[in-house]
């Protein structure tokens, strides 16, 4: 690793009397920057030491300098070739003939940090989703519909053919292209258990063996392989997280004695930052510190993490209950665990193949079981309802200062899907509790609207522009709460047509606000609400309804979900899930209305027998009134929209300055009025 | 077996002229009298021979008797105390400790004939599900929240304590109950391979063993244990079945060579009746002919079945393709394909666990899969659809002269739910086609009306009282169609609760029967369009919203059904499937209202991208227009009900008499009218 400069740290860090030696900080800042910055800058700088801002601004610069080394390596043309050669070296030298190349790092979560992207590294792909396979003569990469083009774009064919991951599936491609006798490899930390016995089973259909290897030998190869990323750890303050984490503890302690369970491993960074409070800045857009943990059930947590990334305070902060110990002792303390023959649960849906098989080889009796912590995060608290509700006004107040703007702005023409994405951005910053975007902004203007995961690049850059729609999908990390909120514009005045579309969109989303359900109802059984009036004309939306949000943590998060084929989970009170019906017209436009909602529980009515929960709408911000085609709407929609925006003007309204409340004031004035 | 009296018997054959000797006619009486008669009788005796109508009712009688006979055995009131005492001792004889009774026979269908009712035979119990087990010390019997006081009032608890089946399950009692080293014996005929594995585990946690029996020692100390049922088997004709047997066998065979499979085992006699097109009468209320089968790869069926039941001219009609052979060489075929290494598939979710023993023990290669036959038979063709039109047509006539009658009778009170079910009964046996119900009818007054599965008995009996509902469910088959229709009839006026209720429900059934919906979808994603109206004021119904229904089949049929928990299948066009949300309040009244609809595939529409199913109803008879709250209705609903009716009226009007005319004249006039 060669960069950072340390002469140029070691400059800096002799200027500002810091003790730490110079291949120390160059190894922590080179980790900085291996972490995305935030709109504030490279958080991680304040782990050198207390700094002052001018200091501060030249290690945030050096950082940024090391994240251009870090990204530059990933986009160096034509370096596929050599790359793969170097890995089949490896392989050999191994005795292996290929190699599984996926998407996950060992976390398996929707982010993966610089450091855990070897199918990019190898590949040159960007996507969200895909995995490569590498054979002695061949190789190959699969990704979905959404890809198509893009991996086309990125990837050198000379080297690796392109595959549709369903219609053309790996294990398929496998079977036939595997020789008898052919051993493939793969790093039992970046697949789930599942993922494995289907490689194996296709490995077996070839004749082939699929064998785990110690340490990936793509690794091996990388020579230039950024750190693990480097961002301080923070204390969630009880403010905002509503139950301190010993109780938290408890709750999760008592679930696992029920279920005579000694421990319960812990992989997902969402549920160690739940359990103990703590955020940090691992991963883009979601305040993860990335690490491994082991709750037992007397409540106490074994936190496997970088320590550096602790800082005193916070170590005092997690208390005796919480053991810090570095990631390398990981594995000792799972194998602790068989040695004493104990029953230690994991969750087969997102840990990593590799904590089944330590487990397991260590002789440990296992239970294979969800994730403790999700079911107790996903129900918020009462604070963390009331952050949301508060977050919710602050995001709102921001989306009608853009949404005024650009009802001013559009009038010229020239404004473009970045323009508006930077401009909401920046009324989004001005807010208090800010600390990020909760994902990049899908600033979508006519045909680029029908694009359900556009993310708007120079090339792909449009207008917005008279007699079309303009989607914006956008959302906000607040310290009290998540924000995830979708508004599709009439630029000056669109077709019958997709005013017709708009409404039935708006219908489903109504019918969904405004149903009731028993206790026990999952959001998959809702789900057709959200859609009847989009298939009445035989039209539908090719995604889920809703996803669940967490409380200044992951935009999505389970284990519940409103969705065609959804989870059986039943809908519980204080779980936060989007209300996000669309349609979309390929090539024309798009559309979507999408509200947070938070599921309460109704007060009982005089006659009824069960226990009714319903949806609280939390997201405040008009829905576009000159879209809507009023005479679709029954009287009861008309009686929701005209209430829901009364609340919009009367919460939004002193929170903006005077030339948004006068817009706001017209956006939400009644239907019929 | 000393009935029926061969005395007797051999006098009638003699002076008939026919050929059978005395033993065989006995026994193949036995089998006729074991098989429920039908409204026209018991339709075996015609295997004895071509008999003239004096003979004929001779034998019929004969054959009531000694139904009569076997009928008292079960309820001999006292036996339950030495049947207990042989069991045990024949258990102590096979090295045995205890034994599992359950209610299901071999071929694990809705209905058990009195052969195979050997929970009853033990115990006493009467219902619809449960399952005993005997230990050395102790029995216990398990049944469902709707036989809490039927088992207790039905079983001797000096020898059996009586238990909830979910709340206090099998398992469990087990496992508390069964001491280290006891053996417990099951024929593995009548269990699944799930069920026989959770027994396993709770045996293996008392540290005892679960035995499969060679031959079942209920069935050796049960010595007037009646034969199996022996009833005709009968042509399902061309006119009705819409495609023939060869075709059909062509489609699953096609289907198991896709799946690599050489042979398929078919245990559901209802795909049994549909793959050959023949009826039976083994069961009562659904005419299937009991019996296995195997469907090779090529086509070919082997059907193992009591000769006897098969005359020369169904012989003939079956043709080359179908080997008829008996039951007892069913082992011996399995045996042959494992002998052979090869590939059979069986489903596990129907089929006993011998089957999968046999084969696994023979040495073939199993595949667990649905029953080839379910999605085939449950997807009509034209025909049977037209077939169904027209027999909802005769049975919605014979509703609307029941309903005619009811509203002229019930004035005087001395109407009952004996009385009415009768009336009703009698108004369908007039219909052509008729063969039989299709279920006994639930027919409840008052507070009867809230029991879901009401039947009614001398001592329940209640009458139809003003101010009351009145609910009626009940169903018909007839050669061209099964018909199932629930309608509640509000008997004088009845209470503003009421009508609100009744309408909900109403609502929710409109709701259902007008939606239109993508292929792909299940009937779980539509489930909640017919319990909306009742979630919006606290209320639900604990019960599914349809089942499928067969083609002159089962009144109950899979694998598609309507429910919060549904089957993921989608509905596809040709699917029959009942449309019957309800609403029950304890102790007062129940309310359910039923139609039968088909899936149907709807014209595309303009702008349309989607193709569209939804339902065409096909059930024809009023609903109870003054037990409507009409301002809770919207227009649309409005119109679906007044079009309803119209359609009712003008299918009805020219198949009733005058007065009936009249009345449904009146009966389906339009809400505003």
């Amino acid at each position: 690793m060669t960069v950072p400069s340390s002469a140029a740290l070691t400059e800096l860090l002799r200027d500002a009397g810091l003790a730490a030696s110079p291949a120390e900080a160059a190894s922590l800042l080179a980790g900085v920057a291996a972490a995305p910055p935030t709109v504030a800058g490279y958080a991680g700088v304040s782990l050198l030491g207390n700094v002052g801002a001018p200091l501060r601004r030249r290690l945030e610069a050096l950082a940024a300098e090391t994240a251009a080394q870090f990204s530059a390596e990933f986009e160096r043309p034509g370096a596929t070739g050599e790359r793969l050669a170097a890995l089949r070296a490896e392989l050999r030298r191994r005795s292996l003939d290929g190699f599984i190349v996926p998407l996950n790092d060992e976390y398996h979560g929707e982010y993966v940090p610089m450091r855990g992207q070897r199918l990019a590294w190898l590949t040159g792909f960007t996507g969200s989703a895909g995995v490569a396979l590498v054979l002695p003569d061949k190789a190959a990469i699969f990704t979905d519909g959404r890809y198509t083009l893009q991996v086309r774009e990125q990837v050198d064919q000379r080297h690796f053919s392109c595959h549709h991951i369903t219609d053309d599936p790996p294990y398929a491609w496998l079977a036939k292209t595997m020789l008898p006798g052919q051993r493939l490899g793969y790093d039992a930390w970046l697949h789930t258990t599942d993922g494995v016995m289907r490689f194996a089973q296709a490995c077996e259909k070839a004749g082939g063996a699929l064998v785990a290897v110690e340490g990936n030998p793509l690794d091996a190869v990388w020579h230039d392989q950024p750190p693990a990323p480097l961002s301080p750890v923070v204390p969630q303050e009880l403010e905002y997280a509503g139950e301190t984490s010993e109780a938290k503890r408890n709750r999760v302690a008592a679930g696992l004695r029920d279920a005579g369970v000694d421990a319960a491993v812990l992989t997902l960074p969402e549920s160690l930052a739940w359990l103990l409070n703590i955020r940090g800045g691992d991963v883009p857009h979601t305040p993860l510190p990335l690490g491994f943990g082991l709750v037992s059930a007397e409540g106490r947590v074994e936190l496997f993490i970088d320590r550096r990334k602790i800082g005193p305070a916070v170590a005092g902060y997690l208390g005796n209950g919480v053991g810090i110990r570095p990631p390398e002792e990981f594995g000792a303390a799972l194998d602790a665990l068989g040695r004493d023959r104990r029953h230690v649960q994991a969750d087969p849906a997102t840990a990593a193949a590799w904590v089944f098989d330590r487990l397991a080889k260590a002789g440990a009796r296992i239970r294979h079981a969800e994730d403790p912590c999700l079911i107790l995060k996903a129900c918020k608290n009462a604070v963390e309802l009331d952050g949301s509700r508060a977050a919710h006004k602050r995001d709102g107040a921001a989306v009608s200062r853009f949404l005024a703007w650009l009802a001013g702005a559009v009038g010229n023409g020239d404004i473009d899907e970045i323009a508006a994405a930077e401009k909401l951005s920046a009324c989004r910053r001005e807010n208090a509790l800010f600390q990020d975007l909760s994902f990049t902004t899908i600033s979508g203007a006519g045909p680029n609207g029908a694009v359900v995961h556009y993310r708007v690049t120079p090339k792909t850059n449009r207008r917005l522009e008279a007699g079309n729609f303009y989607l914006v999908d956008s959302g906000a990390q607040y310290l009290d709460g998540t924000t995830d909120i979708t508004r599709t514009i009439a630029i000056g005045a669109v077709s019958e047509e997709m005013r017709d579309r708009f409404t039935r969109v708006l219908k489903g989303h109504i019918g969904l606000a405004t149903c009731r359900f028993p206790a026990g109802t999952s959001g998959a059984q809702l789900d057709v609400l959200a859609r009847r009036a989009l298939w009445q004309v035989g039209l539908d939306y090719d995604h889920g309804t809703g996803h669940g949000v967490g409380s200044y943590l992951s935009v999505h998060e389970g284990p519940h979900r409103i969705a065609k084929a959804g989870s059986p989970v039943p809908l519980r009170p204080g779980m936060i899930v989007s209300n996000e019906p669309g349609y979309y017209k390929t090539g024309a436009y798009g559309i979507r209305i999408e509200n947070l909602v938070a599921v309460i529980e109704l007060p009982p009515l005089a006659g009824g027998e069960k226990k009714l929960l319903g949806f609280e709408t939390l997201t405040r911000a008009p829905i576009d009134r000159n879209a809507i085609a009023t005479a679709l709407l029954t009287s009861d929609e008309i009686a929701w929209l005209d209430d829901y925006h009364a609340t919009v003007y009367r919460d939004l309204a002193p929170l903006v300055d005077a030339d948004t409340a006068r817009w706001l004031e017209a956006a939400t004035r009644p239907l019929g009025g």
